[in-house]
């Protein structure tokens, strides 16, 4: 059956929890027409870095939790793509599926506020958006900017390059196997499960010194292998250097080394430099307050061979590795 | 429960189905990294003009139809925003939700072709996506240009202007009373509703001619009430002048001016300008191949009487009018 979406509840939504003025004077028309218009004087030289992030209830988030940090996740989640790229965030449309039962003020208010605090964080803001009835789910797409020649990619990583990670990795993993086992879980692991913050500093730091770059979404291998595949190039990592943080090498001890390659949901940037910029990143690490690891190396192809693990005490090859979850 | 989803599989969907080398010289970098890559050269004095919308199975198509006709329809109806707004379209992301059972390779083949095929036509080129797993649902984020100072506004009808349509109305409520009945519906109608041609050309004519525009998505009655809302204006439609196609009045001789008016998914525009304008409008209009059609008047602010109606039997006052479907 075909029915309408009821489109004046849409804008009874839109202006009672979306719609506010926007402390970006480059948005010359916000929400409330066809599309926003955005004044692209400020862009001069520079690049427009689109991305595009969806997240579906149950499926990227638990269904029970709290609307301003599904709001949050999905915002931060979606900007970390932003800070992979080393573009800055300017605005973001949000397309909000949304159950009859989620309809509620309570729920549009805490979920509208999450947005919009994180949003003010990253100096992002809100320009468009829709609202339709469905199954909970959340995309977002946002513009940034970046200096022509100076965005991130994942193409261009080279043999003999140095891989690098910033924070600790593994607390994603960690902070979901508690929430799923229904433990107690710190303010810390909620707060990297729940709030990733994106590292646009660090992403901006990086422009000139790095060769490649992504962030960790799906696991350190996992996405460690598409800048292999992007590059043509293989990985050595060595494990023992994986930055995994105490509390997790402590709740978890069989496990964290595991979690450090393969769990998802860390949102930090994984890089590649030659080894004549070591010191530069170290300090532009320093400057935007994220701890930099070296953690291995690349190398020529291997062919299927992408990602190959040492320290460990069996020096497992992980070739045939396609998904964690 | 949270699981994460089956990100090989969705690397394996944007490569084989979604990922194809643009036509557009200003795409640096698309599909395969954490962003693509924009040049903005070309948009001198320009300004970016950005929307979103969401399509949800069995609320904004039913499930049913052949995938190539949900992709089209999915990038018309958003096209149709951009045509609203004056500007030209560049660029789309799409975030795709797919449920297990849809995704079969017959399915991706023709939805990826349908959606190539519009926008193809349209000059458009997608530059990122999302698929994820879930109730099917496609959202597009298009962005488009215009020139500085002549986007089309909804908050500008003035008392006085006139009010314009495009070509016919009533064709998507049409289509879809015969689809939702079971019965024969026209080659005509079946690609006015799964294809509802945005009118980009037009909408390009219409800068520094027209007062405000909007398209019409919701019905006229309901998209004109967001221009008076807009723009702090009323409006009184001559319904004997309605453009109603012959078909539509043939099938529907006791409806088809309830559909005109409340009719949604036509996608035409509806503007509004000084008389004085009116032998251009009509000039640009079969420029672009549109026929346009004066319809009524803006008057001063009623209060709460937004739309009112004229030309028929009963001088019906359709002020606390909310929606149709």
């Amino acid at each position: 059956m075909v029915v309408s979406v009821l489109s004046m509840d849409e804008f009874e939504i839109i202006k009672n929890y979306f719609k506010r003025e926007s402390f970006r004077s480059d948005v010359l028309l916000g929400i409330g027409d066809d599309g926003a218009v955005l004044d692209l004087k400020a862009l001069d030289n520079e690049n427009l870095v689109m991305s595009t992030d969806t997240l579906v209830e149950n499926v990227h988030f638990p269904s029970s939790i709290n609307a301003g940090l599904i709001a949050k996740r999905a915002l931060c989640t979606n900007l970390s793509d932003t800070a992979a790229m080393g573009a800055v965030p300017l605005w973001f449309t949000l397309s909000l599926t949304l159950p009859e039962e989620n309809t509620t003020t309570a729920w549009l208010t805490d979920f509208s506020q999450g947005l919009f605090e994180e949003a003010e964080k990253f100096g992002c803001t809100l320009v468009g958006g829709d609202t339709v009835r469905g199954h909970l789910s959340i995309t977002i797409t946002i513009c940034g900017k970046a200096p022509d020649k100076e965005v991130l990619k994942r193409t261009t990583a080279e043999p003999n390059d140095m891989i690098f990670v910033s924070g600790t990795l593994g607390d994603g993993r960690a902070a979901l196997s508690l929430i799923q086992q229904k433990k107690f879980v710190s303010e810390r692991l909620l707060y990297r499960f729940y709030c990733p913050q994106p590292m646009i500093d660090l992403g901006v730091e990086l422009r000139n010194l790095v060769s490649s770059c992504i962030d960790i979404s799906d696991g350190l291998v996992s996405d460690l292998t598409h800048i292999c595949n992007a590059s043509k190039v293989s990985a050595v990592l060595d494990v023992s250097k994986l930055p995994v943080h105490e509390e997790v090498k402590q709740l978890f001890p069989d496990d964290f080394a595991e979690f450090g390659l393969y769990g998802g949901d860390d949102y930090q940037l994984c890089f590649t430099a030659p080894e004549s910029e070591k010191a530069k990143i170290i300090n532009a690490g320093m400057r935007s307050n994220s701890r930099i690891t070296p953690i291995g190396r690349i190398v020529k192809s291997m062919g299927s061979n992408k990602v190959m693990l040492e320290g460990m005490d069996v020096n497992e090859n992980i070739s045939g590795y396609r998904h964690f979850g």
